[in-house]
């Protein structure tokens, strides 16, 4: 007699919520192999072929998960975006002044454009997506930019920060910190935490030498 | 008797001189057309039969200056990038402190960054070009972070910057200051001019309060 006799009598399909952690699995690896193509070759020389043979399956298994092409790179673009709401979402629940708070989502915004998702909002141009799926990826990006405008003039209320236009200043640090994904290099010499303190502490510091410095 | 017939007998057929400055003339004109259309639309959505018909002539015409779309883009990213030399070159014979070089540069490359060639350098992605343009618009890219680099490190020498990290401190401004070109526009109440001084301000004098500011 074997041991499988003595346990519950065993089926050989999955249960219910096995069926759904597998499903959300296998969507998540096509998300993956997806941002990789998109990112090296652009959303355009993607091809989703190629994209299933990395997974060992055909292109009719992807529509399984996904409606076309324009809807996993909208996805993609959603995660990266989703990355920094909730970097964002964590930092004003820890709360300080309106520096310390754009210090840490400043640095875990740069980490973010060092990792796949947050390379792929950088690189994506409003014109790749479907009409629908710009209209949202603008609003997502409208409402990170309304929060980190919000923490500059918090902080430069509070005295914390330097006085300024907040609107000019929130996108000249966004911008160099979206640019980290145009030139970062995950096989050369600077670490992604190397670039980000780097990146953190020029935007901080500015390139003025400080008095006493 | 006209006065015609008094002046040197004139050719309704135009002069060798003339006919070398129409066509350069006419070829700009295709260019400008056609970096609107890249800017607004993407390069591939981009159609030559409209860049064409916005200067009342056919896509054959076009083909009279240019051999394919992807020439043109490329030549358009090569005029916005050497805009960015020439300023580079300019403020380099002007010489003067790394500091005072490096603001200098920063203003004319922000400038820049709000014209139609500058931000079609910006939009442009390097899988978006030939094999052949990607490797010199890396090479011209390339040539300019070196520029930048180079009056990073003279003034981090000469003690006019503050200390730091050359590539990291190249890469957060350059891409500040690139993503002018994704966020700027010439509609809004910000004007060129307002957005390049403050962004270099913001890069210079950090975002940390000075003190005795």
């Amino acid at each position: 007699m074997s041991a499988l006799s003595l346990a519950e009598p065993a089926s050989p399909w999955p249960a219910k919520h096995e069926r759904k952690r597998d499903r959300a699995v296998k969507r998540e690896a096509v998300l993956h192999a997806a941002v990789q193509s998109f990112n090296r070759k652009g959303f355009h020389a993607t091809s989703l072929d190629e994209v299933a043979a990395s997974l060992n399956v055909t292109k009719p298994t992807i529509y399984h998960y996904f409606a076309n092409k324009d809807e996993i790179l909208f996805e993609c673009v959603r995660l990266g975006l989703d990355g920094i709401r909730v970097a964002a979402e964590t930092v004003e629940r820890n709360g300080g002044s309106g520096f310390d708070r754009l210090k840490a989502l400043m640095r875990r915004y740069a980490i973010i454009m060092t990792q796949d998702f947050g390379i792929c909002v950088t690189r994506t141009a409003d014109h790749e997506l479907s009409p629908q799926a710009k209209a949202q990826f603008r609003a997502l990006k409208r409402e990170i930019d309304h929060t980190v405008r919000r923490v500059v003039a918090d902080g430069m209320r509070d005295g914390s920060l330097a006085a300024g236009d907040p609107k000019i200043v929130t996108f000249t640090l966004t911008g160099a910190l979206n640019w980290i994904a145009r030139w970062y290099d995950p096989a050369g010499s600077l670490s992604a935490e190397e670039v980000a303190d780097g990146c953190v502490a020029t935007l901080l510091l500015g390139l003025t030498p400080r008095s006493g410095a």
